[in-house]
């Protein structure tokens, strides 16, 4: 038993090293792909996705048939489903990425030295992006296709509840790759359930330059724990929407229900109001009608439970929990410093909104406010790739180093400075 | 014994928790601290250097008789030896990096929705920088300097052999930070020799944002090895010079001696020089010529060794050495893809040069060749942040995320998006 299991991990750590060895021999050719090419591809395997989409179906149904052998939550087996609706979903999310503009090559800036030297900082890929995820076979499509715009190179292991859908989907973006004269190793996809195969994924310094973990709390934290890579990790999105006393309050009421209410599973949904004293007899009565009317739980301190006896005591548990579902910790507190200190000690530093119409409160808030995203007068469900307009997205980063917040097709690339010269030597 | 040894240890995890919980507690006032305040804290801590420069000086010869002590190699003890001079120049840095401009709360962009929201990307600090050297006591106050400008608190651990002198420049920064109203937990010394507190620093997580490690080889992969925080490191500095064909001989002659010989023990050195077979014979005896009467050792194939006697024969050893001497490895290649194939394999993604007249030959070289740095018609030694109009510079990042390159304040930055609206919600 013992020798089969050591022959296994060495299968399996030869396998891993191929594949990181491909996607590193693939990573100079991607890089050089030219806009049209890459555009090629993406629209090529869109086709494929269209043409195979029957395939990909019966894949699914494989995949449906273990989530049942398997037990699997009715949410998780909701998220592996595909149908034809999702699987044209994936097909236009392909095009999509094929019509951003391409990031490599852009010049971010460019300045002259007293010397003459001319500077410039050039947008260029990463180079080996592995990409963690779970269930969700629409993002073994995305995230492939943000890696190859961003000329990067992408290996891709998927929920293993997923398993045959990314197959097919991996296969649909080769026929792309194929038809636009791409090595196929530009998108690989880590070929067994194995969970350790992540384990190597996590330590192939010299193979793979980053990994992109997107997933629950508890993969996010494996990943940073193990990981002997530098790690794009998307933690939780604990956001706050704090009204302050210059609010409109018929905007409050609006962002509020919308921050919480539109989808209470996002990364961006309002876990924690936070309501200035001066106006929360005023401001809060009207939001919380809403929410209830919404059918939204409310955890709040001792002002909001006076206000209505369906509101729910808080703990501090509450302050610190990232729902993801229709509940809401509300708290009053006083003034700007005591709710940026609030955000600030409690909050994921993910997306966290003010609403108020005094400027400078707005302008402190935003200042000192330490999350990636930071919004006055607009819902936290903004916290979105597609809405900053950066098209796809493969996470939100909560990291404090770049890339942090949405991270799309430009976020994947890195820079160089390219130094221009008519000979100069240094003295 | 073992029970000393782990009262000790127990002590040495509670100091260094407690150098954390200090740093992270004042990184909100370090980050909000507006451009004069740091300007003022930088002038005074360069004037406390000027005053106090006989405490510096009496620390230093207690840091010499140390190194005496342990029988250090004389080039250590002479980066570690601090002299009138040496002491007015580290007070001249810290001018310099006051008047530098302040990167935190700038616009990199901005730009507005169709829904109306206005998005901007502002630079902000990172948080709390751990900066790991080697001897060289004016890199603590570099790096404090570097910091504090880019608005993060500095965790600093000096080197064992001037750790006497940290200790007062530190005091001299305090002075200055003191002058400006900011707390001095700003910039914190690790108060102990002990080697296994770097190991703490690597670990500290949510107390420690990021770890620049500035030394020798082994501590870098150290620092990378056990590091549980993003790193940003400065790995080998194995540049080439490339002479193209297309090469003007007198600019290749003049460049290739430069980025050799101006200082061997800079990581923007040339260490291997690359020349066309087409113009071996006619462009290279003049380089040679100069190099060997400068006294630089060459070590070529057997082209180059067929040019001159003195030529040693090179091995496969050398096209991987950063000898930091008075050595070059010379190769003769067959033409661009052989040169931008030598300069990714053997490399190490620092910085390369091409010397060409052929504007087509060098767009392809810097495009194509994967370093942080990519020069046409200038000599490597240009690989610094000074050159680069950075001001100072805390190293030069071979990582491939950003920030790579030169590591000034603004590269110690991160950023966060502000997006202002007026009420959106999202549909």
């Amino acid at each position: 038993m013992n020798a089969i299991r050591a022959a296994d991990a060495d299968d399996l750590a030869a396998t891993m090293t191929a594949l990181g060895e491909a996607a590193r021999a693939a990573a100079a050719a991607v890089a050089a792909a030219t806009a049209g090419a890459k555009e090629t591809a993406l629209r090529a395997a869109a086709a494929a996705v269209r043409a195979r989409a029957a395939e990909i179906l019966q894949a699914n149904d494989a995949d449906m048939a273990t989530c049942r052998a398997n037990g699997v939550s009715a949410a998780l087996a909701d998220r592996t489903r595909l149908d034809p609706a999702r699987v044209e979903a994936i097909a236009r999310g392909l095009d999509d990425v094929a019509a951003l503009p391409d990031p490599v090559g852009a010049i971010d800036k460019e300045w002259t030295r007293p010397n003459g030297l001319t500077i410039r900082r050039v947008r260029v890929p990463i180079g080996v992006v592995a990409i963690i995820f779970e269930a969700r076979p629409n993002v073994t499509a995305d995230a492939g296709a943000l890696c190859l715009k961003s000329g990067n190179v992408a290996i891709l292991r998927g929920g293993s509840e997923s398993f045959e859908s990314s197959r097919v989907l991996v296969a649909c973006l080769h026929d792309g790759l194929r038809a636009a004269g791409l090595p196929t190793a530009a998108i690989g996809l880590v070929p067994t359930r194995d969970r350790e195969a992540v384990g190597h994924l996590l330590r192939m310094a010299g193979l793979v330059d980053v990994v992109v973990p997107r997933g629950g709390r508890s993969l996010i934290e494996r990943v940073m724990r193990e990981a002997r890579v530098p790690v794009i990790a998307h933690l939780d999105g604990l956001c706050h929407t704090y009204v302050h006393r210059g609010a409109d309050p018929d905007k409050a009421r609006r962002i509020v229900v919308n921050a919480k209410m539109r989808r209470v599973s996002v990364c961006g949904a309002t876990e924690t109001l936070l309501v200035d004293r001066e106006v929360a007899l005023t401001h809060l009565p009207p939001i919380l009608h809403d929410l209830f009317k919404a059918r939204c739980e409310i955890r709040g301190d001792e002002v909001v439970q006076r206000l209505d006896p369906r509101v729910v005591a808080a703990t501090e548990a509450d302050w610190r929990t990232e729902y993801l579902d229709a509940v809401l910790a509300v708290r009053v507190v006083d003034g700007l410093d005591a709710a940026i200190a609030h955000v600030n000690g409690y909050g994921s530093h993910h997306t966290d909104a003010i609403v108020t119409e005094d400027e400078a409160a707005a302008a402190a808030f935003c200042a000192r406010v330490d999350s990636a995203i930071v919004l006055h007068n607009a819902s936290t469900q903004f916290a979105d790739g597609g809405e900053f307009g950066f098209g796809a997205e493969i996470g939100i980063s909560t990291g404090r180093l770049p890339p942090r917040g949405p991270v799309g097709a430009e976020q994947l690339t890195s820079y160089k400075y390219v130094v221009l010269g008519d000979g100069q030597i240094r003295p």
